[in-house]
């Protein structure tokens, strides 16, 4: 089987915003960027989202991306995407301030070379939500059903944020999330026909769903209905059980082989359907890196034999 | 340490009942079963239950079953045995029809070339089973207690087919399930002696019961009285977790090494009381190929070591 | 990277206590203790804690005790640690006794040659507990909160048994365990300072505390606060879900690697802090060893690369 270099990436939920001196990461010396490097490189990683929740890439100077390449570039990493998360265009009072940041988040990430630009409708963890075990067992912010008045201007405002993304050569990608106008399938997709742009289209990060306390909708009907949709993605697994009356529903962060979503399958899908973007291991909870290094491997796995399938 | 062939069987749970294009599998092209066999060979498998979930060998026309075998054959897979399933002999109602298609799948299994038919007493899934999120977490179909004429018409029916399988030269074998004469262990142990034929055991699928969501009987002591009786084996495996009051039961499929069953103990049993039959790596949900093909190799380690442990 | 021979250790809560004839381990003849140590040793075991929930040490003779580590050395297994559990000195009306067997059992494990006296002051499990799927699950018994004649006591039966164990040149270790004054970071921290003894220090198992069925500390604060006195260490981990509101937790066994303890952060620091001792993989459920296995080479993976980071 030929060599392919998918483009597996890591993701930096278990990685710390601040440095070990507290500083927040964009002013962190390169050592210790360089530290966050080794490690991913240590799982066998070549690519690396690099998301906001980490590092905002609008605060750094232009010699700085410079310095974070050159590191990131000696251990042997590459930058594909650039993630900003919970900086909705439609959060209440904080429309134009947000959108105004995914632009500066853009024009950096431009800079960084990257090809995606990653982003969604999610909002800050409300109180309940930092206060539960998981955050997403506990209610988030929802945005306005039958508000054709909130809906078009999340559309318009992600339309503008696609035409600069064109206009800088980049493609981008919005995430499924529950109780956003991308938390369902249907939804997700009325809004990104709606928006109407060549390079923008969906994460399909299913994870986000399936993970709820209540009933959730049907992994293999939501990447059937999205993948077709996607330029870039999110891949993460969860075990799940639920009473049958609906009293309570379970969910667990597992490998990406051991929980309900079959990705053996969904990869399949996406490379029948010629997919050929990033993909992003996501985890939550402990060991994120040595879990996400472990589905980096069987993910590569899954990715070579469907290729081979479809070329044969 | 000898390299042992031991007949670790893949299930075909994860494959669909269909082909490309919508035709029932035994309608398939060759190509199509080719596919499935590559698959389960690319996971390292030598060995596959054909079950009549994925396909019903009956609905093969001897030309089509020599295919089947070919194609089997060319892609290393060896086919061991045919497992009927939710087509109890005393479904009310169904009774003959049941006992014709089992006769019928019989000979069927004979033409394949098959060692063991496999079977039981379950019935098809309630529609509360449908609805439900993992299928036996629902209330499914009872069979009548305290009923001595529906037992003796179950182990009458069961005996016929028994004899029939031994003029075939073939073994059969009854799978644990909950709520059916096989559900508990003294009343499969009980069912199987009233059966008393040479050629006619059990399958000690404890995973059918341990996964339930209400208190189950201890795994250690359903393998003590059932693997005595075992003519066949499905092995899977669950995590389980119980409020302390019982007010609520969580379980999930797991590999076979990390569930609360403890294989290492139990194929150390199976080998010393002289088990020499199939080991079907069966689960539910998510990526069952991947997952059973880690379940082979672990099961090879175990069985192997148990094997050398009994030789010394 | 250099090889380095950390002191990962094997538990024996898979093992029966009796031998195949039914003899409670102290009796079993030699080859019986072999049969486990090559068990133990087919997973890469090097080192293994003895338990007196296995094999009571106190109960040996000098000459068995000698056949005992003979017949470790053979299988290649060497005993750094005994641990001796359920045996409070200060379980209500039971004071005496367990301190005179806790001298006694530390006397046997000076014979033996060990490093590390291991116990703590949770007491046998109660009928609750022992109903329970897990026993951890129901209540067990606590200590007296706001009774300092109690704590007092504790202290004083801990430091006779830590003055002991430092004439007999070892060091001892008292495992954080739910409700007992070892069961909060801080009542654990407070306890071993009044103790205050140089040798006698904590064994951090935090997957005793987060595998409660309540609300429960976070582990990092738990690792921050008692890895800095650890003089061993039970490793074992879980995966958890609740409720927003409280009203269910669930926990799972899990793999080191797979739970909600970021192993990977926590051994970083520990070896950071100069953390030398004894790391014990512990697991409750299903097959011990084969997870337990998988531990100790996810843990040798993380104490290489935490040992070259805090030497680069």
């Amino acid at each position: 089987m030929a060599q392919n270099d998918w483009k597996i990436a890591a993701c930096l939920n278990g990685q710390s915003p601040v440095d070990s001196k507290g500083a927040p990461m964009h002013e962190a010396p390169v050592e210790e960027w360089s530290r966050v490097f080794e490690d991913v490189a240590s799982e066998g990683f070549k690519y690396l989202e690099l998301s906001d929740g980490w590092l905002k890439p609008s605060l750094l100077t232009s010699a700085r991306k410079k310095e974070f390449l050159q590191a990131a570039e000696q251990t042997g990493i590459k930058i594909p995407s650039v993630h900003i998360q919970r900086a909705s265009v439609i959060q209440p009072g904080l429309e134009k301030e947000n959108l105004a940041y995914a632009h500066e988040a853009m024009e950096a990430a431009a800079e960084l070379g990257v090809e995606v630009f990653s982003t969604g409708l999610h909002q800050p963890l409300t109180d309940a939500q930092k206060r539960a075990f998981w955050f997403w067992t506990a209610q988030g912010a929802k945005d306005p059903r039958n508000d054709p008045q909130t809906w078009k201007k999340a559309v318009s405002s992600i339309r503008e944020l696609g035409k600069h993304a064109e206009s800088l050569g980049m493609k981008m990608s919005l995430e499924l999330y529950e109780d956003t106008y991308l938390g369902t399938a249907q939804s997700a997709v009325d809004f990104i026909q709606d928006v109407n742009l060549p390079n923008v289209g969906l994460n399909p990060d299913v994870g986000n769903l399936i993970r709820l306390h209540r009933p959730v909708e049907d992994w293999r009907m939501l990447y059937e209905m999205t993948l077709p949709y996607a330029t870039y993605w999110h891949l993460k697994n969860y075990q799940r059980d639920e009473a049958p009356d609906r009293s309570w529903c379970v969910s667990l962060p597992s490998t990406l082989r051991d929980g309900i979503i079959n990705y053996r399958e969904v990869t399949q899908r996406a490379i029948e359907l010629g997919y050929d973007g990033v993909f992003v291991c996501e985890h939550y909870g402990g060991d994120v890196l040595g879990v996400t290094g472990e589905n980096a491997r069987y993910l590569t796995k899954l990715l070579d034999r469907a290729k081979s399938r479809v070329e044969s």
